[in-house]
């Protein structure tokens, strides 16, 4: 079979595999750092290179207002589905330098990781799809899928181009199934398929009272204190059960079902090793519900930021006149952040005491997401995961947001497939980010087998092939 | 009789005093700056020239590690009480200089106001003293008590060395009185005599989570957020009611007396006009007293600064592992700062959510003062003001703390009479202060009536004479 073929050659190139993941490394495609501008256009060079030399269709680089995007599809699988494949190139600044134990732009294996900047978030993982596609391409007689790839390289800068690249080319960009590989497993030798990712809602709040600083001992106590309503409206967000005290914040939250809660809860993980993580004299959350389903499940309350007054050395006897705070709701199915912006904001002028004035800023939202685990998609990630690691995925939510996943969902209405090859620990944006050179090969497989599983699904929808 | 000859001299000398005040305003003396250590000096070498001008009995320079002490004495009034005079001759600084309309050190009159820095802080009203004292000596044939002249020049950088001073000079600053002009009247025409201050007790919190910040994404939900902590622990310290909500807080506190509120309720006093000047949307404080009990009489609670978290603009999903807040207690007759403090930790103790730790400091604290106003001194100061500014003054308090008032009494064991001269609004501290040229010439006549009137009242204990 065609898939025994790409498998033998997939073992047969690891070195190779490896050697150019570290010339991709060593590329330091920092997107945030203008110096490294010629840096990231080679990266996106290096992959436009590879795409040709594995002889796919059509490949080419897609000028934006900044870092350019690396487009290519083969689309030879006539009534075949089509698989949108996302990564990205650019990575994190490796600054400080000082932690690390080998340079960041020095690819270098210990303990059978690579370390490097990029090695896991997001090149190591990407390139395991380009390696899958390769293995299709000069084993296996041609790609069993449609396929298209779409690499950004501002992903670490906000992604605006892309964004704009996508809403502009729903049509091209048209396909059946979205994948990404930015997240991680569960655990080391426990590979995971995230289905769930929180929405977030983010807001400032402005508290004003008098005009100008007061002089406390001469105003205090006659004019309502903005630091004082400040922490009144924020203690009044969340009650003593750590449930958000917000009318109507939980009606569309979609409850764990069964086979979530028992799912989450046959992981090994240990709350205890968490909190030992945290640093934080004791775990404490929602009542009624664990460390992990507070984690990916359960909407939360998190002052981010708060501001006011005197913050020097030493005290200063002041009354002052403003005060702020920003603050942000993580949410779930099926909450809208529009609805949740109303009723945070009827919740600030319900609690708001007498004496100040109170703007909310809305700084963004957006929707959770939650892809259906019965799905085509879902059965085809699973084998192929259970090809390249050896035992089937299991399946977790995230508690952050992944802003990619709702702008395809939003501008190609298909739910993206978050296959995450990292680990945990792997440091991503940190000092020694590293990834598992084991891992890396098994993403590859997986990667290769999802294109064979793909093709036996059922196309759901009419993709762009 | 001695007096009317007195007031006689500092009729005709009028236009000598403004001259000579005019001179002394034009001495840049700002503790503050370094730079005016040279001038600051010359400040107070001519206050020493005055009082020798004068012929009083003993007048030098007391070196400090900074700024010297101007003292001068009398002592020739045997059996006789000891009034002790206090003033500052340092200003503060006069940046920023664009709103001013005159430059701060080139005393201009508009209006009958004479414009400078340190006009009525503290050179102005400090002054009467020294003109009421040449009065007495020039044409009253000797002062009709002992006095004692402490002028210092560090007033406005904390006082540290006054202290030290007045600690290691008890037996020679020994008195019956202790006076200070360093406030103001009521309002223009209603002269007063400040009888209370507040206390202050001075905290800071600091609350720590996780020991590191931490993704709000990855764990918010799951560990105690300092910032929300932080939050519930400042919220419950008042109530809705605006009284503080501390165990035992209250129960020191002393009632207003009857005859105070009925002294504060006929003062010409406009909540509405209170307001305006605040620019705050309403007047709020502690139910059940009006503004000016609230502002004198009551104590309160004010958070002075709070910081914690991501303070930059736009949005971070950061959940901050620490966060802080400074806070602060007036307190009134008979709190204890020690005790408030007490009760503070234990009230702190007792709401600190779980899975946070809090440390809290303690910055400063001072008890409030209340002088009797059925003392000799009251009485006698009464009748002086009376007599200065053809109206008997109206008593009054002030939410602010004067810490010389509680070192000369647990230093010296007397109450200090608070006789002011100035104007609410005469913008000490900011630009453009004003004193007006007729409370100054009122204030040199009631100090110099003050002296004859204190010599009629018993001495209440052994002074220095």
């Amino acid at each position: 079979m065609a898939i025994d073929r790409v498998d033998a050659y997939l073992d047969a190139h690891r070195g190779d595999f490896e050697e150019q993941l570290k010339a991709l490394l060593r590329i330091p495609s920092i997107s945030a750092q203008p110096d490294h501008d010629a840096d990231t256009r080679r990266a996106a060079e290096f992959l436009l290179d590879d795409f040709r030399a594995m002889g796919i269709g059509s490949a080419g680089l897609i000028e934006t207002k900044g870092h350019p995007l690396v487009y290519a599809e083969s689309l030879n699988a006539p009534g075949r589905p089509t698989v949108l494949v996302y990564g990205h190139y650019d990575v994190q600044p490796p600054e400080p330098l000082e932690p690390w134990t080998s340079p960041p732009f020095e690819p270098t294996v210990v303990g059978g990781n690579i370390i490097a900047r990029g090695s896991t978030d997001d090149k190591g993982q990407m390139f395991t799809h380009l390696k899958a596609a390769e293995g299709w391409l000069k084993a296996g007689g041609g790609l069993p899928v449609n396929v298209k790839y779409l690499i950004e390289g501002e992903e670490e800068v906000g992604g605006a181009n892309l964004e704009a690249y996508v809403k502009a080319n729903r049509e091209k960009l048209a396909c059946d199934y979205a994948v990404i590989s930015d997240t991680s497993q569960f655990a080391p030798g426990i590979p995971a398929i995230t289905y769930g990712l929180k929405g977030l809602a983010y807001f400032e709040l402005i508290v004003k009272g008098a005009k100008t600083d007061l002089h406390s001992g001469m105003f205090g106590g006659t004019v309502a204190n903005p630091l004082n309503a400040l922490s009144s409206i924020l203690a009044s967000l969340k009650g003593a059960d750590n449930r958000i005290a917000i009318d109507g914040f939980y009606d569309p939250v979609r409850p764990l079902e069964a086979w979530e809660r028992a799912e989450f809860a046959r992981l090994p993980f240990s709350e205890e090793e968490f909190r030992e993580q945290t640093g934080a004299p004791s775990l404490e959350g929602e009542v009624g519900y664990t460390t992990l389903e507070r984690r990916w499940a359960r909407p939360t309350c998190d002052v981010n930021g708060i501001y006011g007054g005197y913050q020097g050395p030493g005290p200063k006897t002041v009354l002052p006149w403003t005060a702020g705070a920003k603050l942000s709701f993580r949410l779930v199915p099926d909450q809208d952040p529009k609805r949740v912006a109303a009723q945070f904001r009827a919740h600030v002028a319900k609690v708001t005491p007498p004496g100040v004035t109170v703007e909310v800023i809305e700084h963004h939202g957006a929707p959770a997401v939650l892809v259906g685990v019965d799905s085509p998609g879902v059965r085809a990630a699973s084998r192929a995961i259970e090809a390249g690691f050896g035992t089937p995925p299991v399946f977790m939510r995230e508690g952050g947001s992944i802003p990619v996943v709702g702008l395809l969902k939003d501008n190609l209405g298909v739910d993206t497939l978050l296959l995450g090859w990292g680990q945990n620990d792997d440091n991503l944006h940190g000092p020694n980010e590293k990834f598992s050179l084991a891992d890396y090969h098994r993403g590859i497989k997986a990667s290769a087998h999802l294109l064979a599983e793909l093709a036996k699904e059922e196309v759901s929808k009419s993709g762009g092939a």
